[in-house]
């Protein structure tokens, strides 16, 4: 059983959406990775939205590209929450596309969109989300806190040589 | 047996999706009208999408708005053309997400989209479709031709005057 | 004690940030309601990120339109999961300064981002989040989409006659 | 006699263009290609459009850039479904001014546009196009979904090796 | 004989063409207009293109929305200077298309494109281009600009009081 | 004494400027050609602008990039037409910047705006604002023309092999 | 002698522009109003812009739409620092034009550029520059600052009960 | 004791950003330069906001990339002129995202933005700031602004022979 699952439309979202399972190992979450196609493979689509709930999954990343379906299909058939990573891919225009496509779901069907290519903020919302209910799981995420503000600190210190 | 199925993702993209119901009437072509939500109604998407040519369905005309992802699902799912309208519905930032969440679909599974709200083009598209395998469609389409142009002629002979 | 704190940028925001409100209230998730302002009230802004959730607080949901710093600010300093919501105000530019504003964080610093004027997403994904951990609210959540489903039926019922 | 016609607007979209010609290969389709020019070769673009139906065309596919005028020059005179493929080509402005040239038809001249670079797609849209009066065709359009889904099948296998 | 032609794809452009008529009216330019639909009436399109020219027509003014076509078909049949006038129409994304669509021409088809709905400015460039060559219109130009400064400087008296 | 004046903002622009003046020494126009700053020789952009038409100069052409005010500020002080060409410089946005900066002209004041980085088309106006009053010129234009065709038939005919 | 000059493209921008002067004079700084148009008024622009300076006039606010010249070519001839205004006019794309024509100035010749239509703002950092070097002034942007404060948290109260 | 501080978001803003120290040394204005993260580093970003005009500084430039708040924040807290830089990072849309963060700034809490990453026009617009009260200064403006003259009729030249 793992914590979180990610998914992505296409192998070759994968060294965008590699960071998200990073950070994540590096906060101590479990998590499953795997390639679920909304326009290729539907039927897994459905095995995966309708049971990933059931199998203990607690928070989804969904990485996509172009008209990017997937993080909104999912959405629509699991009670978890859904985080959207709009992933720029080949003749994405500028990524607006993926952008607009997971970002403007209707009502009733909410996809947590993150920046472009921000699958590492995926992570770290995922645990966050994790976290808001896992005393341990928070203090990682404020200890993560508090090394950002220390490297910032760093490059200060460095520019001012 | 219908020859264009239409569909829409809400009772609200009405308004819009009827021009394609209407034009195909005039052309004599035979259609029927539903409402399939691609995220309220996955399993009738599922359905819907699996099941259309089998009941003889040829062409099917999906109109949705913001993240609209029921036009590419459809075409996830159906052999058939699937020809996507994009709606210009409320909230939608000046119609470029449903536009983009329609046309910008993977290759392998495309959607023939036409303009923001455009459903009678929808319409007109599905019976070209069709007369390319039915010689009095065509004609019917090569008429509506001649009465396009009869219709500026009349409009320049009034600015005339 | 509240699960989520609702907080937007102006009074103005408030007849779009209501729909959060009162869909939290429809699940049966306790909220608080406050204006905090990034750029007018930056103190109040410091406390209340740094202290919800030793309050107890356990998502974030801050709504706020042009240059809407609100979101990430608070993602800066809180520890718990921040939804953003995009809020459509005058003089905005169609929205598009808004929901960059809150969509493109840095690395390091997640917003979870709903659509534009999405509040309402942005209460059902509150809602999905604490349900990750809590059986019943998950319960609620999916009923709540069973009623979607429904609604949609109605709609396509009353399209057939 | 051929059963798509694809053309483009200037020999420097072939490299884009050429993999309509393929998939339709692939599909066992037959199909001519040929350059013509809304802008340069007006009368070509006259005789093409009003003759290829009269030929036995049953498709035609036309990709252009820019300005791009072609495909919807096309629609206006040949009562065929003509699908559109915008080009991004050089000084293009990020592709934008092709796909709105070609999608934005007015009512009554409908192109199917499908996505920026996406002539692969536009090759299978022709097929599908041509399996709604065809049998044969369509079980390969059927074939190439399975396909599609068993590529995907094995990525998510070597993922998790 | 005119010297300009004012042609436009539909007559829902009138209420936006008209101020071109009206600037080279006070100008004192003979002027001729009409609707030519370069997707409706394509073939009034070549007869008016091709024939211009040896009319005595000296500038043409072509106005349209959406997907305009007309400017630059006109332009690439006619060797006449042509003005292009992008119009924002209904279901216009918010008049992109049809600037996009007449601007940007390719290399060796020039259409002299102005602001949005800017008929007025395309009556003026008409009369500047003829001015280049015709004394008395070029002073009726310089004039003009004198009573633009004069407008203006009546205007900021006015706030001064 | 020269029949047309080629202006640049900046010397940067003379990759991208030189195919005006290559086409119009084709057409065996002739032409002048010189770096004429807005915001840095202001003084020079008014001697330029209100003496041009006084030398002899027939038609202006003046391309910039960024915040693009060269073409409209000549043509807020010259009688003559001025053609400006939108020029893609380092840390424009894509372009959109200098197009709508001299393309969005008040009215009153208008600026013949050509594609982005389209000096050649910019050339090949000025040819045809010339040739509207100089039958030798325009001839040159039609020959134009049909050079223009005889290229894509030469490309279709090799396309063919 | 003034210490701000505010100058409009236009009349029709008072009501935009009103707000800088409101606020200025809420600040007690001494402020003139005029309307100076880059493209009807150019010699009244040249005056205006090498002379401000020499008046005694510290800062200068700039109003203006669509391709709004006059705040760069200000800049363009004054040393002293200019405030640009877009303002969203009529036949504006949504304020990009103006935005854009302002903001993106060439290297050596800014403008300090404020949000669409925000002459209030622009007033503001017009006190805030005067500020800099008067302590007085200064003093009464600290106590803006809490006046802005107190009304959110009046609105919060409000919102409370 | 410095007159103008200058601060950046990250480190990697700082190839940008250096522009600014630059031309503020050729000026001879005295300047300070940091990084600041409102993201990483909020407790320094108050007290860096806060307390500016206490120790001395007169105007404060600040650079940032992607949803980008540095500027818009320390405008919150300073009383100082704030000058803001969008940086074009990487995963920024186009540099929209940076820009529009920026520049939408809410009534009230005015931020000077200048052109995608236009560092140097930071330094220039601050050094006019302070010469608004300085003389000194001013003159080294105006003197720069000759030798911009200066640069262009020397590329001139160049392009004569």
């Amino acid at each position: 059983m793992t914590d979180v699952a990610i998914v992505m439309g296409s192998k070759s979202d994968l060294p965008v959406m590699q960071a998200a399972a990073d950070i994540l190992g590096q906060f101590g979450v479990t998590y499953e990775i795997d390639i679920v196609s909304a326009h290729r493979t539907p039927e897994k689509l459905f095995d995966f939205s309708t049971n990933a709930h059931k199998r203990g999954v607690k928070v989804i990343i969904a990485g996509a590209g172009g008209a990017a379906h997937l993080p909104g299909m999912i959405a629509a058939m699991s009670p978890l929450p859904v985080i959207g990573v709009p992933v720029k891919s080949t003749n994405s225009i500028d990524g607006w596309d993926s952008i607009l496509s997971i970002l403007q779901m209707p009502g009733g069907v909410p996809v947590a969109t993150v920046a472009l290519n921000g699958a590492k903020n995926a992570g770290i919302l995922a645990a966050q989300i994790l976290g808001s209910a896992n005393e341990k799981i928070q203090r990682k995420v404020i200890e993560y806190k508090v090394s950002l503000r220390e490297e910032v600190e760093k490059a200060a210190q460095s520019l001012k040589k």
